[in-house]
This record gives structure tokens, C-alpha cells and sequence, in this order.
């Protein structure tokens, strides 16, 4: 069995450590081809493990006591910090200890660092975030999520690529189908940016490009891909998650304003349930950096325990599929 | 009373032009204060309004058999299809015999005769598309919502300027909060466009600046007016109108999935109704332009006779309450 090495940033999130530890419990127990290597407080995470169950063969410490802060200068932080988790998770990545890393902390260190520390692929203009999000067909990957803005057509093409490769490792669609996120449907429609990607996408025989999407094709997964300038996708990402929660937040107000739709809310509960954990951002674990010499997965700061324990296992799919040989092999 | 006169288009839209005569008669009705001109096939409309029940002395017909379709290239079509109802419709207000135009036909087209026929306001440098959107708080003012892509930095510190005096009049907010749409909370984040409006905004007194909104913030009434280029503004605001209409559409699915969760849904239905008029977008008008020497309103493509009703009275709130003339006088 492929065992994979997962560094874990244990200092990052808004409710680290504990429910750091949780997730990489539930995670070890549910999936036994991992192991994993926790860099925070050694002493703090050391107490809190006390107690617990589980193999402790699996589960390393390694101490990094620094906290890169959301408002820190990423690059900055990446520099000075160096017994930061971060710092020190993404080396033990680039030193070849771990295949993995982890993180829920400040979004722009992680990027930053994995592109100074792990270090592109050969051929990779830049790395991009790849967020699944889910829609009526299934789930959609959405890229670039935030770590370029201002990119130039070739990236947005590389985008591409990668995304297929992706969606295809992890969904199984051979042949995913790519949109161009956009202004309008028709041809030579959109911003420049859009104007001269398109063509790129267009004439790449090896993508499955179907056009342009626009904002309002994204629920209902008019394409597998959707490829963006990460500002766009950035936007779409948190306006998907904060619009999405509002409403569910509205519709349980409104059913239970009365005592007899409060009866009515009950008989809906459990159908609703299930339609609900779709469109839980928590099942889709995290995103990964996508053209990094490595895998690094940026997990939502928010994130719970299930969620940031999906980000884990993630991990270990795109290892199992290659993911990494596969964006290289397409590539050449 | 002050009659405002209105230009409306008779071909424009998916329902032209039935939705739109029904849409008429439903405005004459609810509102004294309007006068209709309907642009599009005399004879046609004439047939479709023999035998209802109007008073034809507040509603004219002006022959116009041109259509321009979605598909074509905007200005070349205003320039060439000069019997179109967009052409004729804009001309009569340039001319002074309308107050305001409503089209919900090509957007494409509206933008662009609005600019070349109707013309700027002296000193605006780009009109702009302003939508609401239902937030949690009551509503946005998202802006623009597709007319420049591309956009330079005092376009868009115009577009605060206009889209707080719009907000003010129709909401009554005296000293809306403005916000800039990126992709972090903190200064100096985001694109370069970002950066550079950034301190245009912060520097201008007359505006009541909050800083930057993220994605998440949109949904939960982060800022009364959120500006942002046409690009995003366009995306975020058609991506509203999908993922709510998707979700709305799997709640039904769910909640009438078994039998007694039919009994359930039917227990919700009035508050749930009572909550979903709030996100509906045919509550809201149309979008209209901002920063020209007149009214030009937008309306949805697929409206139906409410949305396009409520586009029409728009007009008579907009011209009570001279928005232009503010506009012209902030500007000053």
C-alpha cells in the first residue's frame, strides 16, 4: 500500500489547535495508507493528544511555535518566520519528508510559500487554486480561486490544463468539458484577458473547451472546469459560499416563524438534510495549489473538523492518482 | 402631479411583445403619474390592445419593425437599424418628447445607444449599470453590472459617487455605505485595479467609504453600494440570479421528495413565499444607466409582466426624484 506523508499545519485556523487534532484523528481512523507529521506547539499538541486514541506510530510532532497572521505580509512572513508551521511544513515538502502539506492559516503565506519554498513545475507559469463547487449537475472545479489577479492569457491557459487534469484524476471524466468564465456566451465577447484566451482555448485540441460561461451557467455546472483570473474566481468562490448560507439561513427563519410550519419544517428535515450536505463546502475538503512541485491544499479558515479532515484525505487521492505526473506528462 | 413620459421598447425581450403590453396596462393602472409610448409593430400591437381595457389617451404607439438581436455587434446595429424600437426609443428622449427608456432587449445595444444617442453627463466618463440585489439587510447596489470591462480607476470612483445619490433616493439611506468589491478585508489587496481605486475612494469625503468587501460579504448587506468593474459586477450579478433560483429550484425537489414531507412543504408554504418575494428579481426593476443625459433602464431579458412593470415605475421614482439632476449637482 502507497502510504502517504502528510505534513499538517497545526497553527493555522480559526480554531487551532483543537480542531486540527480532531480532524487528523477522524482522518487517520477512516483512511490507513496516511500518516501524519502535526508542526505547531509541540508541547500544547503533545498535552492535547494525551489520552486519546490512537496509533502513535502514524502521528508525528515537530515543533513550530510562529504564526504567519492573515494581516502579515506574506512574502514578508515567509522570509522572517522560519519556525513557522508553514515555513516548516512546506520544507519538510520540498526536502522530500512529507508528499503533503496541509493548512488552514493565512491564505497569501501559504500561496507565497509554496511557490517559494516547493517551487513550480517545470513549465508552470503560475501555481492556481482549485476549488470544487457544487452545482445541479455535481460539482464544478473553479480556477484560478485567488492566487493570481491580473494574469496574463498564458496562465489562464495552463489553468486549463491543470484543471482537466484534475477533474479527471478526481471525478473521473475523461474528457472534462472547459468554460471560460465570461460576460457573455458568444464568441470574442468579455474583458481583453477573455478576448485573447480564448483562442489559446479554443485551438488546444487536447481540451475539451466548450466556450464561454457566464455567471449565471455556474450553478447549474455549465461546465466541468470553469476558468478564471483568480480575482474573478476569488469573488465567485466566497460570494457562492456567503450567498448560499444566507439563504438556508432565510428559509429556517421563514419555516419556523409559525408554530405549524415548525410542524412542516420538522416532516421536511430529513430529505432537506440530504440535500443540504451537496451543497456543504465541508464534503469538497480544500483547494489545492495546482503546479507546485509538491501538493500543497489551502483548507477554508473556517474550517471544522470533517472539513479540514476531507483537506487530509484529499491528499492521499491526489497522490494515488498521480495527479502531479499527470499535469507533467500533459505538459511535455 | 408631474407626468413622466416614457419610451418603451415593444420588441425587446424573450416575451416580446405580450409580456410587454401586459406589463403597460398593469403600470397605467398602478401609477397615474405615466405616459407610454410603446416602439415596435404598429399593427401588431395595435391588434393585441384592441379590447382591453386602458385609457389610450396615456398610451401611444410608435412604429418601429426593427429588432436587434443579441447576437449582433451593438454599435454597428445602431448605427445601421435606424427603425429599430432601441433607436427610435433613445432618439425620442435625446429629443425631449420622453423622459426615460425602457428596453429589455439587447444589453449590448441599450449600452451603447444609451452613450452614443442619449449621450453623457458632462464630466461622467463611463454610465454604468446599477442593480440591486437582496441581501439579508434589505438590498445592495451592486455597480457596474456590465457595461465597461476593463475598467480605469476614476470610472469606478465615479461609480461610487453616482451609485450613492441612486442608493439615497430610492432607498432613503441619506449616507449610503460604499464598498469596494475584492478579494481581502485588508488595504492594499487585491488587483492592481483595486490599488489604485483604493485611496480614491478613501479620499473623497463626500463618500461614506467602508473599505474593501470580499465575496463572502456581498449576501450579508456588507455595504449599501458595492462597486466593482463590469466584468465582475456582470458575473457576481448573473451568478446571483443562478445559484438562488438552483437552490430554490432543490429545496422544492427535496421537500416534495416523500409524502409526508409534501404535507411539510405545504405547512411552509406562506412564510416561505413571504420570504422568497425578498429575492425575487422582478421586485427590483431594471438596471438602469447611470451617467446619462436621460433614463435608460435595463430590464431583464426573460422578465415577465411584474419585473417589467416594476422597470416602468421605476422611472416615474427616478425622474421624482431627480436622480440626474443630483448626480449633475454632486458632481459640481
Amino acid at each position: 500500500m502507497n502510504t502517504v506523508k502528510i505534513a499538517v499545519d497545526a497553527n493555522g485556523g480559526d480554531h487551532a489547535p483543537d480542531i486540527i487534532i480532531d480532524a487528523c484523528l477522524l482522518a487517520l481512523n477512516e483512511e490507513q495508507g496516511i500518516e501524519l507529521t502535526l508542526f505547531g506547539n509541540e508541547e500544547e499538541l503533545k498535552a492535547k493528544l494525551a489520552g486519546q486514541e490512537y496509533d502513535s506510530s502514524r502521528i508525528h510532532l515537530i515543533d513550530a511555535k510562529e504564526v504567519i497572521e492573515n494581516t502579515e505580509s506574506p512574502v514578508l512572513a515567509i522570509r522572517r518566520k522560519k519556525d513557522s508551521s508553514i515555513v516548516k511544513g512546506l520544507r519538510s515538502v520540498k526536502e522530500g519528508h512529507a508528499d503533503a502539506f496541509v493548512s488552514a492559516g493565512s491564505t497569501g503565506a501559504v500561496l507565497a510559500g509554496g511557490t517559494l519554498i516547493v517551487g513550480r513545475i517545470k513549465g508552470i507559469e503560475r501555481p492556481a487554486l482549485g476549488s470544487f463547487i457544487p452545482t445541479t449537475k455535481g460539482v464544478t472545479l473553479l480556477m484560478d480561486c485567488g492566487a493570481n489577479v491580473d494574469s496574463k492569457p498564458v496562465f489562464l491557459h495552463q489553468f486549463a490544463k491543470m484543471g482537466s487534469v484534475y477533474y479527471s484524476s478526481f471525478i473521473g471524466t475523461s474528457k472534462p468539458t472547459i468554460g471560460l468564465l465570461n460576460i457573455g456566451a458568444e464568441d470574442g465577447k468579455g474583458n481583453q484577458l477573455c478576448k485573447d484566451v480564448f483562442p489559446l482555448l479554443k485551438d488546444d485540441s487536447n481540451l475539451n473547451f466548450i466556450g464561454n460561461i457566464e455567471g449565471r451557467d455556474i450553478a447549474e455546472g455549465g461546465a466541468d472546469v470553469i476558468i478564471a483570473d483568480g480575482f474573478v474566481g476569488n469573488v465567485v468562490l466566497k460570494h457562492t459560499e456567503g450567498l448560499a448560507l444566507m439563504l438556508l439561513a432565510q428559509i429556517k427563519t421563514a419555516v419556523t416563524s409559525t408554530w405549524y410550519s415548525k410542524i412542516g419544517a420538522l416532516l421536511i428535515k430529513k430529505p432537506l438534510k440530504k440535500m443540504l450536505i451537496a451543497f456543504d463546502y465541508t464534503e469538497y475538503g480544500g483547494a489545492p495549489l495546482l503546479g507546485l512541485e509538491g501538493l500543497v491544499v489551502k483548507a477554508h479558515g473556517s474550517s471544522d473538523a470533517k472539513a479540514f479532515k476531507n483537506a487530509i484525505l484529499q491528499c492521499k487521492t491526489f497522490s494515488d492518482e498521480k495527479v502531479n505526473d499527470k499535469i507533467k506528462q500533459y505538459l511535455m
